[in-house]
């Protein structure tokens, strides 16, 4: 084969990345971003309605056509590189973030009749407006399919995609009875670099259909429509209109339409790989497989493995969740994750310090001068409610140990050593369901900027840590898909060998800190299980334990400190 | 009787302030303050021993010379008033603050040997250093004389004297050896004015001695010296040269000496009133009497009753604590308080927001636009320790409710809430055990300066509320006892009807605001013995409930704001 070159372009919450890869060497060529226009970095809210949270599709494909010609033309200046020499695209998107569009698969928000209707818009993942409708469908599914959410965790989510289109068809029925279908943003991208307009022809990624969207073999794809018919007959209708049509990661999905081609100047028809979700795509690019889990770490987290097949694990309580082939093909992916982590320092920072970004600094320099259990706090890291392990949205943080004394940094490392707890008690629900988890490489923003975090995760996980070379590992991971896709590497695998390096930096656990830091997990798990489950609980100790060790702390050795 | 003056001199944590009092009419003729010199805010501290807080006896006698002297200096431009009309001084002064003195009453730390030793200056009340001792004394107790701690609310304090003299006996047995005895400063102040200097002729308040040393009548004063024999020896050496002459509110105990008389200009042999606690003489200054609570809402708050002997109330569990006598003669003092309230506020403000003054307003008018239950919040007020009703100083603060939408304000309203749901837990401990309270008056800094929180309070305590008039209600319960000793006044009840009255704001409950209080107090009462007691409890309900009362509030009418 020639040599070639292929394109990841990965949609964020702001912004979309595009990395131009050299298909045969992983190496990076070109790389570039641009945010979304308009609304709040791209975002667009009703003070009416606070937990709606929407985005322009329009705006989705004016950034994508900037950043992948800056990309270009930066790949451009080097040698060896020529347009013509692209073999393939992949894409990756955040997920669910359905939006509806026409029977010729166009986002109603284009017809003038719609583009001012915020319900027509895409309904971005965070939108949080279907609670009572999530809460239905988990009822009647408790009810009549238990099988469909034993593999989300035990609870569908208001994030996900039938929840949002119910909400639609209650609050806008005319944009529902407008929309042929409704299409996940990475089922979108594709469908659009290929000019489909025929909805038989679409296929659909398996990764956000079967994360979000309850698609699954086991049950011959979506629910069926009679259990949507319970809901609304509109909505069994709608089922019945749904592409059944399903791709895994790295099969081609659309060939680049002459629009697109002539615009990039790159050839037509080359393959379009299937769409994945982000965070999927970004443990591909940091090189998730067997035993190794990705965790990517930014504003909230996602931990992704890929277990093969012949594990057969079963169903996970409070994982959400797991889906065949959506993450390597032939192996079953998870997918849990925590709602808010990096959120929570910038809430902390920005809304109750009012500090600026030095304060970060500032604040980590401080905290890494303590010891564990010395502030004598202990926190809940559910400010944007709890993912996993409790599939309940409607918990809340808490803070504990509160003094007199207590000072910022106190109050910024406890924040992270709870962001820590709860990342441990991920790992130890997926350990005692027997999966198997030899390795942990981080990714994300926060794992290459702290230092100071990634050092009290390795103290707490009681694992070493390293984290993937790629400052953009869902790019990446689209460039891998795409590689895959366009023939360039056997398969996806294969090309993630080549795509996927770690950083120099390891975090090795300190074994006097981690015994510290497991006191405190036994009393954040009497918090946790207190707050987040109806059982009985013995809290009479968690204060008195507190400030018994951080006594004892500040009186004890200075050889406990993180760095 | 002639015209004549009273002075009241409050001793406080960081400064001493003179009254000068129109004996007949109860009129405010001069008012001045100097602060405790050296120190941070007349306060001594040791890095090493972060527990400690220590004050100079000679600081105290700089500072009450000065500000005596400014007073009469004011005082003297007004008609009517002459230095030699002055007819008595009352003292209060924080407690239980005791300092050791030789045989001749004066402080070891006039004596070079001793000057620069903290542990023979006084220990102020919020020294901390004796909680093994504090400990100690409750275990033996509890064992052996059960009736000691009825009375203190179930345990004794490290705050307290004999946990305090036990401490120095331990870790400092020089000073210890070389004190003839322990002196509260509201009695030590007597002692120096009069110029005592034998300790048979020393009359000790009964305020300190019942509230703080464990002194009843009813086994005979102090602990007997087979009691603190059990402890050391030397301990039950003191007992037997604690002088037992106790004065009631309002016996003269000294006369003023030539000294003191000729240093500001005032009539000697004037009579001294015995000294009372700080708290207690505020409560005296803002009316306590039957059926009346005084709250004094500082720093922390104390909750002062003098309930008829009649009533003949038992022990009150949680409650520290009761002594007869020990506000109004022939009544039952009760104390009780919160260990931290303004002390709060100003944590969060200057540590945790970094703000100024200013921004305790600015807080203030964001919150004043929310209603009950809006921020979705609850906090305990336990950031200094539970110090009523349950009696122990390991419990901390915690807020439980953050979200990422939480606020600077948001928080600030719920601390405030906090004090106010900690506020009516002690009053109803208190009226279920048949204290009845008709009224409530308020005094101290924060009552008169923040009708936000003085709002809040008349919400969850549902009563309506007024603050006293004078800004100086502590030197005016010392002017009140002056005026008692002096024998201007017939008694001290009667000398508070000329002295003490309201200001014109009062504080009512709106019923709507109540209901929503009282849901949230519930959930307060939940954390409160879940975290506070050693029992079971049940949690799972506790963020839903604030989440959905903060919907349901939020989408709801706006009727319920506080101002």
């Amino acid at each position: 084969m020639n040599h070639a070159f292929v394109i990841g372009i990965d949609f964020g919450s702001n912004s979309v990345r595009a990395l131009i890869v050299d298909a045969q060497s992983g190496a990076e060529f070109g790389c570039a971003g641009a945010p979304y226009p308009g609304g709040e970095q791209g975002i667009f809210t009703d003070s009416e309605r606070p937990l709606l949270a929407r985005q322009r599709p329009a705006g989705y494909l004016e950034a994508m056509q900037q950043c992948v010609e800056k990309a270009l033309i930066q790949a451009s200046g080097q040698k060896g590189f020529n347009r013509s020499l692209i073999a393939g695209i992949g894409i990756d998107a955040t997920a669910s973030s359905p939006l509806p569009v026409d029977a010729e698969l166009r986002p109603l928000a284009f017809n003038p009749r719609f583009a001012d209707n915020l319900n027509a818009w895409c309904w971005m993942w965070k939108d949080h407006c279907a609670v009572a409708e999530a809460q239905e469908i988990t009822e009647r599914a408790q009810e009549l399919h238990p099988e469909y959410l034993r593999r989300c965790g035990g609870s569908y989510s208001c994030e996900w995609y039938w929840a949002k289109i119910l909400h639609c068809l209650r609050i806008d029925p005319t944009v529902f009875q407008a929309a042929y279908t409704w299409l996940e943003l990475p089922d979108f991208i594709p469908a659009v670099l290929g000019g489909i307009k025929d909805p038989a022809r679409l296929r659909i990624g398996i990764c956000a259909a079967g994360h979000k969207a309850l698609y699954s073999r086991s049950w011959g794809g979506y629910p069926p429509a009679e259990f949507w018919g319970l809901f609304h007959p509109d909505l069994a209708a709608l089922r019945n209109r749904m592409p059944d049509r399903i791709a895994e990661p790295g099969d081609p999905v659309a060939q680049l339409s002459p629009y697109w081609a002539e615009l990039w100047g790159i050839p037509a028809g080359i393959p379009v790989a299937a769409g994945m979700i982000d965070a999927h795509a970004g443990a591909v690019g940091a090189g998730v497989g067997k035993g190794r889990m990705v965790k990517i770490i930014g504003t909230s987290s996602c931990d992704i493995l890929a277990v093969p097949k012949e594990d057969s694990i079963g169903d996970i309580p409070g994982i959400c969740g797991q889906a065949e082939s959506s993450v390597l093909p032939g192996t079953v992916g998870i997918e849990a994750g925590q709602a808010a982590v990096g959120d929570i320092f910038q809430w902390f920072v920005q809304n109750i310090c009012k500090g600026n970004s030095c304060l970060f600094g500032e604040l980590e320099n401080q905290a890494a001068r303590q010891s564990p259990g010395e502030h004598g706090l202990l926190a809940l890291d559910w400010f944007n409610g709890n993912r996993n392990i409790l599939c309940n949205q409607e918990l809340s943080g808490l803070i504990v140990g509160l003094r007199l004394q207590t000072t910022q940094a106190d109050i910024y490392r406890a924040l992270v050593e709870a962001a820590a707890f709860g990342a441990r008690r991920i790992v130890d629900r997926l350990t005692e369901y027997h999966v198997s988890i030899d390795e942990i490489v981080c990714c994300g923003g926060i794992a290459v900027k702290s230092p100071f975090l990634m050092g009290i995760y390795a103290d707490v996980l009681n694992r070493k840590l390293r984290v993937a070379a790629s400052e953009q590992c869902c790019a990446l991971g689209s460039a891998v898909l795409a590689a895959a896709a366009a023939g360039c590497q056997p398969s996806v695998m294969d090309a993630q060998k080549v795509f996927c390096h770690f950083g120099e930096a390891e975090y090795h656990p300190d074994p006097k800190r981690h015994k510290i830091y497991m006191e405190l997990y036994e009393l954040y798990k009497v918090l946790h299980d207190g707050f987040g489950t109806n059982g009985q609980t013995t809290l009479g100790h968690v204060m008195k334990r507190l400030a018994d060790l951080s006594r004892c702390i500040s009186s004890g050795s200075s050889s406990l400190k993180s760095n």
